[in-house]
């Protein structure tokens, strides 16, 4: 049998946001490797299995971890939430993988944060739309200020990640301040909290409001383009600019 | 009971990249509507349901025909491929819903392209990116260049949906041309076709290369950013800029 790692994005947390692909490797597999607080969310869905972790920091050594245990003939899944491509651990794999020529990588997709938090809040990405991270632990700041006044310029409807933690409590505000200099202050934006999971909540602001919202880790956050409008509590951003 | 409509992105066509809950709706309701393309991939997978199809330029008459359906007292799901709020039909579905106050609107989210195929090409999407669709038959070609423009100057990876129809068969072309004003005729870029589907297949190029490429409606494009590269013949955006 060909030996290979499955890496899988699990989506938001909720079991019915996850692939039927995904669960059936999860169920097949003899080692889930994960970061431990999403393989806390999947232990008790999957009985069994031999589950391994590391903590945040240590991504490259959770992936040498799975090619290990695959060498020794073990059927592994590299567990992350969303979706393994997006922030997630699928290129890090594929990157360590290039030492394990004898190991296939096979990505599983998964809901990420802009689709589960946008179904949600209702349709803010139903056009063009940018993705940005704001954690600027693998990233440079100046990297992430262009990259949001690009998106604005561009009148991309924007999905943030990572908006805040507790090392960097401002971020919002600083990258509120910067699409500021672009868009108007009466932009729509919302905000969608524990997508998925027990305490799910969402809100919606202007985008002048939105620089002071209280905002943690587990928030993801939707800039509109200028075609963006609240339909009946929702947040709504029309297909296309002829209708 | 209260009234419901149900929007559902049923992945990229294949039932194992489906959201359980979307799988699980489609067995529970009355009534399955959606563009003929979709319905005719989902019919076998659903027996004794009642289908209702109409073609793509008729998405508000499509958009109607749930509500009323649902006024009927019909557990209705609209469906579409990829993500219902990705260029689909949630956004349209909020909008006419403002019609119909009794009948909530709830959206369930599903894998779009962009994360489909970058699970088949590697992990081309891991760090910030753009998508853009290239059809102009809702959105003036101009609004379309400047965002190509400026995802290429923010140094977006970027997904382009959408890049060929019959009638617009050199679009890819005209956007490439684009970025290359900006971005080196090296950069690499990826190519996938009928994603979770028969006949799926991957090919990787430079965006010099990728100018002159064989695409059709049915192809979804990634151009990498400044850190992408090849490892093992998988497309691969590294997740930050200091690993």
């Amino acid at each position: 049998m060909e030996n290979k790692v499955y890496v899988i994005g699990m989506g938001p947390g909720d079991a019915g946001l996850m692939c039927k692909s995904a669960d059936e490797i999860l169920r097949q597999c003899d080692t889930i490797i994960g970061y431990t607080v999403y393989i806390d969310l999947l232990k008790d869905h999957y009985p069994g299995k031999e589950f391994l972790t590391t903590h945040m920091t240590q991504e490259a050594k959770r992936c040498e971890m799975a090619f290990e245990e695959a060498k020794k003939g073990k059927m592994v899944a590299m567990v992350c939430s969303g979706d393994a491509g997006v922030y997630g651990m699928s290129g890090l794999m594929l990157e360590i993988g290039a030492e394990y020529p004898d190991i296939k990588v096979e990505v599983v997709p998964g809901i990420t944060a802009a689709l589960s938090g946008g179904a949600v809040l209702g349709a803010p990405l139903t056009h063009d739309f940018a993705v940005i991270s704001l954690s600027d632990r693998l990233t440079p700041w100046e990297k992430i200020e262009q990259r949001l006044e690009c998106a604005a310029k561009g009148d991309f409807a924007i999905c943030i990640y990572n908006p805040s933690s507790k090392g960097r409590p401002d971020y919002l505000k600083r990258a509120c301040d910067i699409l500021l200099k672009v868009l108007p202050a009466e932009r729509i934006c919302g905000t969608v909290e524990n997508i998925g999971r027990e305490g799910e909540s969402s809100k919606l602001y202007t985008l002048g409001e939105l620089r002071d919202a209280q905002v943690n880790m587990f928030t993801t956050v939707f800039i509109g383009n200028s075609m963006t409008k609240e339909i009946g509590g929702r947040m709504v951003t029309p297909r296309g600019y002829r209708i």
